[in-house]
């Protein structure tokens, strides 16, 4: 059971920023699954792996193909109150769910 | 309402790293939390910083006065699988919780 965060490089977030927007997705994705992968993925030690995206356009992507195979995700955008402009897509959270099924949406992606 | 998330800057966190950390102390004390503070904070698009800490000591003191004044907090340790030693401790969430009650533990922190 894992979660993979996917962050965008192209946007120029500082570290502190980056952080805070992984957060928020990891925690939206969670709110989405069910009780038995919640439970599953805590009990693992809730495993996240934080990986390289490059636009809004490919976590949309992303988004729409962990919709179509049914893993809970999240799309998050930035309130904008600092560094970005408001309404900005920032993160993709995909899972928790099994290992492999979240590799089928991410698994192409560089660990930040 | 806000969350705030302190994370140590004295053991060399890349920033993928300390994102994933920061986000596991986020969902570890939220998931302390009561619902009437859940709901208030997502209401509120569930705010948070980020802040620099400077010891594992410092991050236990924080905490337990976090604990005296009834408020929701989680101290998180590594697993250790990369970049650090197992059972490091990398970060503390504060909250969620009105701001001036997590400003009462956390207010002298500088943003990360």
């Amino acid at each position: 059971m894992k979660q993979a965060i996917v962050a965008r490089t192209d946007i120029g977030m500082g570290q502190g920023k980056l952080a805070a927007q992984v957060a928020h997705a990891s925690l939206s994705a969670y709110e989405k699954a069910d009780d038995q992968l919640r439970s599953q993925w805590k009990q693992g030690g809730q495993k996240k792996v934080v990986l390289k995206g490059e636009s809004e356009r490919q976590l949309h992507e992303l988004s729409a193909i962990a919709d179509s195979e049914g893993i809970p995700n999240a799309v998050v955008r930035d309130a904008g109150h600092t560094q970005l402009e408001p309404g900005t897509v920032t993160t993709l959270a995909v899972g928790p769910a099994a290992d492999d099924r979240v590799d089928a949406v991410t698994g192409e992606l560089s660990l930040f």
